[in-house]
């Protein structure tokens, strides 16, 4: 059954945003900090990367938000990691995890698993990466997913059950679910998939997002309809796949609580 | 007591910038080293991030200044910054200290508190950070400021009072103190603070700044009117906070020595 | 003799590049990753930062290539380094050594010297980097060369015949010989040197260029061809050193085979 989602959920998400102003902590891979950090900024977000074990754990507590995204995990970063989750369990900072490459590579992928069990409100990923988070599948080939976000959406619902959260998955039109409601997002555009670290920034707006709104799925279904319209809009002025990232941050700023009322949401529960 | 700045000490000390090319190692945080390698080569600097304690006390040694920001520092990067601050203590090599985030978190901020006993050029953060290390203050949530530039004032006399150099401390009116004269810095744009990593540029340019300029308070009010008039320039031609940070790397670069006499600056001793 | 380069092969390698999207793999410093996977991206290529020497080996026997920059190398990206190239040996996946600052710096120039004598497919730095990597010179100031690509070539063509490789020397003219023959590339243009990373990115294009190309010193001629002419359009039309970096990547982007057949090479063998 096709119904209407709450669009003005959307709206007072976006609108809190602005003026609460949520602190992100990220833990995120290297080769996406700044864009991560500019696109929180854009928002009205505030963005912190602490990495140090002996401090991600204090941190993850006074956060809005935390995301966990394993891209470029190491012993290291996997044990702040280990440790920031288990903080925001304690102190009831909802958390994000974004489980980059999981499937062929073991490390990365027995962490995530285990990262998993300890309650994320919002798995994020593509296809792949949430097929073989869920065991259901070996994985793409690094970053690209080998199948489409439908292709996930019942091994999504189960995971959602399984982690009592919300799973996204990314796609041309990205699937969210709670494990009871089914909500697509579409629009977009794909110079979205030809900018490093877009993926990466929107698991941290869904924590931004989270961190602001009354409901999980509407703060995830929030932050996917946010990046669609600006992509859309920032793919109408830019030259190309490099002037393309500039673009989009300053788009999302632009995206306002009235935008999304018209965003491209369909409840498909 | 308010009277001129030597506005010509600055427009020289941009000049030799150009002409010597200073060599600043820089031991920051991983979510800004693009754009401060891009700043540094944009104002005819040279940039070199070398990390590893094995190499990072040599590398001290040889180049013309040294930039500690503790943004994203763990054991292995406090470790280097320890091994560089001593070997440039050693070798005359002046150094910039920016105590990112520093108030909450103790990994930090012992390790902060540490190395400005050990005598930095200038130490350059903003107010809750100056505050914070120099004991009086809690710090700010993450990397924002809760207190403005004149509020550290007092604390920002007796902190250069100790470690025998210069305080910056950052804000919409800049405050930058040797202990004895007092300069502010206006202008600049609040597009500054939505960039991740325009902050910690600054610190990286107030030690190219440094290594060129006859005295430390010229040259670190010098990179601090650097950053201001870059920043007027660029938002009146970018479109938002996404293309904010390329067109101030394209007004760093094109700011003359002849700007600078024109710079918003004054002398409060 | 001075005699015609196939440009066919040129052109061919980058049609392939579209086609084929070879994944690359990059062990590459902190600085450069966001630049180097928006530039492997752009055009056609898949990026893969994968660091934990626990999953490095895995993955470098899946890529299509490796590259190995040590710009910010330390113990344990060393060690995955170790790793990713003896998977890679093992596997055939052809690798790209970058050794980046090697010279005056200990830790790196052993490392650097240790993993030249391993196979490297193509050996791609400044001129005093691959002199210092041959044991010929003291290098440069950290990443700046103090030598044309031409004071080079004699040790780069001693060079390629010890690795079995191609070696690369980047300059206003490039020089690329594979030990028998010598090809220069002309054209590009010195904002490229003005951004952090560009050489950075030309290491990793040449690792997915002789991933494609039949044969290296193509793949390799092929790369460089593509970077000066991609520079050349992006300097038409950026408005400072800080626009240059986005301008680059659509330009790279919108180079064609056929572009290629233009190319300002000359076999100089």
């Amino acid at each position: 059954m096709s119904s209407a989602v709450d669009l003005d959920a959307l709206a007072a998400a976006r609108a809190a945003l602005s003026t609460s102003s949520p602190l992100v902590h990220c833990l995120t891979n290297t080769v996406v900090q700044t864009l991560t950090a500019n696109v929180l900024l854009a928002v009205g977000a505030a963005p912190a990367m602490v990495e140090a074990p002996e401090e991600a754990g204090d941190f993850a507590a006074i956060a809005s938000a935390l995301l966990v995204n394993v891209g470029t995990v190491h012993g290291r970063s996997a044990e702040a990691m280990r440790v920031a989750v288990r903080s925001a369990g304690a102190a009831g900072t909802p958390w994000v995890l974004d489980p980059v490459a999981v499937g062929g590579l073991r490390f990365r992928t027995d962490l995530a698993v285990e990262l998993a069990d300890s309650g994320p409100a919002v798995v994020r990923g593509n296809a792949s990466e949430v097929m073989a988070l869920a065991g259901a599948g070996a994985g793409g080939r690094g970053v690209d997913s080998t199948a489409t976000a439908d292709d996930a959406l019942e091994v999504a619902v189960v995971l959602a059950g399984r982690t009592g959260g919300v799973v996204a998955v990314s796609g041309p039109v990205d699937v969210v679910t709670d494990g009871a409601r089914v909500v697509r997002v579409g629009g977009g555009h794909p110079l979205l998939t030809r900018t490093t670290g877009a993926g990466c920034a929107l698991g941290a707006l869904t924590a931004a997002y989270v961190a602001v709104a009354g409901d999980r799925l509407d703060g995830a279904v929030a932050a996917h309809a946010h990046v669609a319209l600006a992509a859309e809009a920032a793919a109408a002025v830019c030259s190309g796949p490099g002037t393309f990232a500039a673009a989009w941050v300053d788009a999302l700023d632009a995206v306002t609580a009235e935008d999304l009322l018209r965003a491209d949401v369909r409840d498909d529960t």
